[in-house]
């Protein structure tokens, strides 16, 4: 690991056996209970995409589902570029382990060329104080992928019966790390588990679906660089088993680089 | 067509190769400019999953990605049961047309088997009338699938300069069909393109990703038979090329059946 200045690197680092068949392992860093953090899951699969030779373009759509725990380990990232065109791609992304292997997660995705058109942005940015004006959130855990994000929360108390779930958020890579589009992803699925924004007792939890827009382009993250985002996002329904959640990532400067919507499994 | 009772039933039925290769053919009934409506092609792939011998539980997730235009004629749709486990099943479907198959739509979906959990729908559904005292809008158009739906439209004005793109419609087949989940499934790509509510002129657009989270089970649907839905959607954003809206699907009771998400490509 002490080969890369930052373990969010080390955790997405893929060796290659063909461009279509790449060479991971999970870790120690990004894991959470049982299994990987799913946003470290999606970002390597991100990343097998983004480092492929044929790559054009940048994401657009990225949808993740979860099939199975990751065991601790070594994985085989296979990434398919179903179809290419002069302004966009689709590819799909199966993470498996073992032999022979067990599809663990799997990815649809569309790279595009972004064009300069008409833009307007219609979702507004909750009014909130700046990052460096709220306090930083005390770890949840003492090791594992919650040491890996700072959180500054402005709305949304965890583990209590909050009237709604709406929670607003600063959050940032630990320690700091210049935004791209895989720590972007990462990020994602750093939202609080809405569920316990509704009650004050933990109940067991696994993320079976994210599905991430992207609307802004590479300039915009290099602007952002390593300072907090602001993540907001509320709930729309508990019911037979699974939650979901809507949510926006917005720069320091309130530009709205992603929107994602997540469906969570919870036992009870 | 005349065997079927709705060209609904039509637009989606498939034979059977194998139960994981069925064949279809488009429907001139569902036609929309160059291509099948998007909601069809999203259906007829749900309707593969929701007819394989191996099927158990109900919808959950579905996300389709739109690779290319599919031409009129004949189709093969090929599932494929990715994993399945006591409580749900994720699945990875694909559309193809001609010899070597082209791949022009991609899905992964997930079923489950629904369970009794404390539940609490947080979204709120606007304040209403009745879809009986409103009026139902003039077709668009004379021919293709928009004749296939009755919209009455409560909240936002096609082709305006509307000061935000938040629309309530009540939606329904046409002629009446009771609902299923391959009917709700095209009803989630009935929302009016977002950015024919901020901009007066047309603008040629295609849809390029469609999520949909289902929050209730069959007997939901039965409830609801062939009565109208209310479907309210809001873009977030319109940026290089592309916007999204976010929508939610009401029961005519207040009950969340569906929300979903969209990315659309859109020219200039």
């Amino acid at each position: 690991m002490s080969d890369f200045a930052h373990p969010f690197d080390a955790a997405i680092a893929l060796a290659a056996a063909t461009p279509n068949r790449r060479l991971g392992r999970t870790s120690a860093d990004y894991w959470n209970m049982v299994s990987p953090y799913g946003g470290i899951t999606a970002a390597v699969m991100m990343q097998a995409m983004l480092d492929h030779p044929d790559r054009r373009g940048t994401p657009l759509a990225f949808t993740i589902n979860y099939l199975a725990p990751i065991d601790a380990g070594d994985f085989v990232i296979e990434t398919e570029l179903v179809r290419s065109n002069r302004s966009s791609q689709h590819w799909a992304i199966r993470l498996l382990q073992g032999e022979p292997g067990r599809v663990l997660a799997q990815v649809i995705a569309i790279c595009a060329v972004r064009r300069e058109t008409w833009s307007h942005v219609e979702a507004t940015r909750p009014e909130v104080p700046p990052a460096d004006a709220c306090a930083v959130a005390p770890p949840r855990n003492a090791t594992g992928f919650l040491q890996r994000y700072e959180f500054r929360i402005v709305r949304g108390k965890p583990f209590a019966a909050n009237e709604d779930s709406l929670s607003h958020v600063w959050v940032a890579d630990n320690p700091p790390r210049p935004l791209d589009f895989a720590s972007l992803t990462a990020l994602c699925d750093s939202f609080l588990p809405r569920i316990f924004l509704r009650r004050p007792e933990f109940v067991p939890i696994g993320t079976v679906s994210i599905n991430i827009y992207f609307h802004a382009g590479e300039e915009a993250l290099i602007r952002q660089g390593a300072a907090p985002l602001l993540a907001v996002a509320q709930a729309q329904a508990f019911s037979d088993g699974h939650f979901d959640h809507h949510g926006h990532v917005w720069s320091t400067d309130g530009e709205l680089l992603a929107t994602t919507q997540q469906l969570v499994w919870y036992k009870e």
